[in-house]
């Protein structure tokens, strides 16, 4: 355990609780929500992105049950992104033009997170999207009500961060050289991974100062932390 | 048009009818169904390596819209990989032990269609889901009714095939050296799909005799012309 002091916010449970009910005391970001059409194109274009690197890892998956798993996980992705389209065509918006702003950015995200083996892409899919879809979940406060139920429903569905953890973990467990490697790994992708969330949270006109923003990255770290404490590994 | 011989089995339409009925006069395969363990994970896996492809090809996509066609192919192949996966969880058997004996030879199958360009790639996974989608669709006659019904309804969701095809005819009308490039690529495809199909068929213990097969055979062939003609493609 350890690191009580990061555990105190009750409203960030991982693996996420069954009945999926938006957390009463989350620290939202409804503020700083950027117009729906950027909100929409960045969201939908990193699920995107998500599930091409998880397609690479595939190729690299050192089992038929990690490689199925990881079809899984993509498809969840895959869901979500297709969710979010929806979501921009009910708008009346080109799901394309949407997404097209966010390309370059998250492009770099996702070659900087792609990882070297099939573990790291795992590590990164699970630390990344735990993390940004926390940030998008918290930016939906400010959305249009029935905007936003739509959009929390399609971010928070799926059981594949459970899945991807049983994964790692048990992986983890019998090779303590992975575990050291993974941490490592671990430790780089949350700091490029907080930088997009910035960057989400900044496309909002409202000017983003750090001492409001503060008690949410508090939050975010400490989620991140619990998620690398249910693989055994050290944030 | 051309090719009017070919284009008198009216049982097979592409892109397929919305209604997605079961054509009634199409030649079925029940003679030849595997065992429902065979079949499933076999079809499951092949599932899986298409949208591992298609997860490679992302990597290479001309544009953002490109890119999300190829996600939402990938998607839909993957929602078939899931329904199969749920299916074999019905049955009470492993879905990694069900589709470990089919890994050697769909994943060589894989490679060899994995086309070097996005271009490549997409007119492999529309030509070979195309046919082996089929095939397995032909072969699920065989299977216990409330196995088969569900089956099907999984193996024909999804408008991949008429999303594939539109986004490819396009790139192809503008682009004559894609065109020739794209059908001498076709010839290549169809003939490793075609050896993965027999395959298929001769996983049943019945003896797959040729001269029982060929009017099957004749119509995937058809099928597989009418869809390079909808591309407008020579096949």
């Amino acid at each position: 355990m350890g690191r009580g002091s990061q555990r105190v916010v009750p409203s960030l449970q991982w693996p996420r609780p069954s009945a999926r009910q938006l957390p009463v005391n989350r620290v939202e970001l409804g503020d700083f929500t950027p117009d729906l059409a950027v909100y929409l194109g960045q969201a939908a274009y990193l699920q995107l992105a998500l599930s091409e690197s998880l397609g690479r890892a595939a190729g690299s998956a050192p089992s038929v049950h990690a490689k199925a798993v990881t079809g899984r996980v993509a498809g969840a992705a895959l869901d979500r992104h297709r969710g979010l389209i929806a979501e921009i065509e009910r708008t009346g918006n080109p799901a394309t033009e949407s997404m097209e702003p966010h390309v370059a950015a998250i492009d770099e995200f996702r070659r900087r997170t792609a990882g070297a083996t099939w573990y790291e892409s795992m590590l990164a899919h699970y630390v990344c999207a735990g993390l940004l879809d926390d940030v998008f979940v918290r930016l939906a406060a400010g959305l249009p009500t029935d905007n936003r139920d739509r959009i929390v429903r399609v971010l928070e569905a799926g059981d594949d961060a459970a899945t991807v953890a049983e994964v790692l973990s048990s992986s983890i467990e019998s090779d303590p050289r992975l575990a050291s490697r993974l941490a490592l790994w671990g430790r780089r992708l949350v700091g490029d991974t907080l930088l997009v969330a910035r960057a989400a949270i900044s496309a909002s006109h409202e000017s983003a100062d750090d001492e409001r923003l503060e008690p949410v990255f508090t939050e975010l770290i400490a989620a991140h932390t619990r998620r690398m404490d249910a693989l055994g590994l050290t944030a």
